[in-house]
């Protein structure tokens, strides 16, 4: 049996949490719920089971093909949904992603913009596969949470959406201390190894996040957080 | 050929820049250089050449070795050392980490934490292994400028440090943006998957990173970084 593969129409939540979230969020892109026979009794299992009945999502026991989805990872629980597009808000301040690269951050960023109430994330050019099982369990299910829209550059995007931009760049001209935020902004990052490229120092007003000097940068999912708390923390 | 046990008195940094920060370092512990017969020439090989000289360090052709330490995965550099003790400094900010479980969560909260400023860590209990050659890469080296010390529990550890504690909790007393920072103090994370136990209430001032009620927590090393953050612009 065929595992994911990122050209499928279909994708698979993978454990209890995301596979509720889904359908929680999104149950209309819900085709059904697998059960491995050696799933056991709780209330987060009363709850999902009681979900799925609610909003008429079929289950059925599928053991063989949940240990292959995951790796027989003692996943007991997966949900199948048919990937969707969304639109951005356009009034809504944004999460810009140039060509991330990594799934597992990618659920990361998407869990903890939730956190600080970004719905809405860009993704630019061939970045990660959002809607593959392991960047939807590290979101622990946030994807659903979210508007993810994918653009073949960062000028298509701008194009629809002219408004404030901060490209966040270890040369970046403003001390995210000091930035003062309009809304509604997108908050702008580059890729895991190497960053915006140079020309998005003319884009917006470019910020960075001051640290010592004794490492070359800080991680792009902790720059990332650090940068939407501090916004959050001028915004309220 | 035996793979890296964390029982072994011998650990690994894996790539070029862990390996050149081992020896910037901690040259002391460095037994010896591995080099891969693909490695090529480039400024950065020339830099951990010459610094491998200067500081006696040698080096030997060891790809078989090499690969597998690091499971084939392009590296073509180890540092291999020996593992040592360290004390944390009485007048520093500290980290305290309780049972931290992940390695590569751990190696990246030693780098962030390098960033911020503080440099002396504790981890109490059965904690991931800081020597590891997966969280010393993900720290990218940043574990050599670190003092981090191991306490069989949090009282061994407070008894030896009285100081300004604060545990960081979802239920924390104190909003992270209204917290006095007091110096020297200890800012206090619980295990990825279940936070600080409940007693650390009574332990000096919990503290809580306020995010929307969309998702429980935000992850650890997020949290962290927030956390370090966010001090240091109260500090300086």
């Amino acid at each position: 049996m065929a595992k994911y593969d990122k050209n499928d129409k279909i994708s698979y939540s993978l454990g209890v949490f995301p596979t509720y979230e889904l359908i929680n969020k999104r149950a209309q892109y819900c085709k059904r719920v697998l059960l491995h026979e050696k799933l056991e009794e709780s209330a987060q299992i009363d709850a999902l089971l009681s979900i799925c009945r609610q909003k008429s999502i079929p289950t059925e026991t599928a053991s063989r093909k949940i240990e292959n989805l995951s790796n027989k990872d003692n996943t007991y629980v997966v949900g199948e949904f048919e990937k969707y597009s969304c639109a951005l808000d356009d009034n809504a301040n944004h999460v810009v992603l140039v060509e991330p690269a990594d799934m597992g951050n990618l659920g990361t960023i998407l869990r903890t913009a939730l956190g600080f109430g970004y719905r809405n994330v860009a993704i630019i050019g061939n970045g990660a596969d959002y809607f593959s099982p392991k960047c939807v369990r590290a979101s622990m299910g946030a994807v659903f949470s979210h508007n993810v829209c994918r653009f073949n550059s960062f000028e298509e995007y701008s194009a629809q959406f002219p408004r404030a931009f901060y490209p966040f760049m270890t040369n970046g001209k403003t001390e995210l201390s000091q930035l003062q935020v309009k809304v509604p902004h997108s908050v702008i990052f580059g890729n895991e190894s190497t960053g915006l490229p140079e020309n998005f120092q003319r884009i917006g007003q470019s910020v960075v996040i001051a640290h010592s000097g004794e490492i070359d940068s800080l991680n792009l999912s902790i720059a990332l957080s650090i940068a939407l708390y501090e916004i959050k923390q001028k915004a309220y």
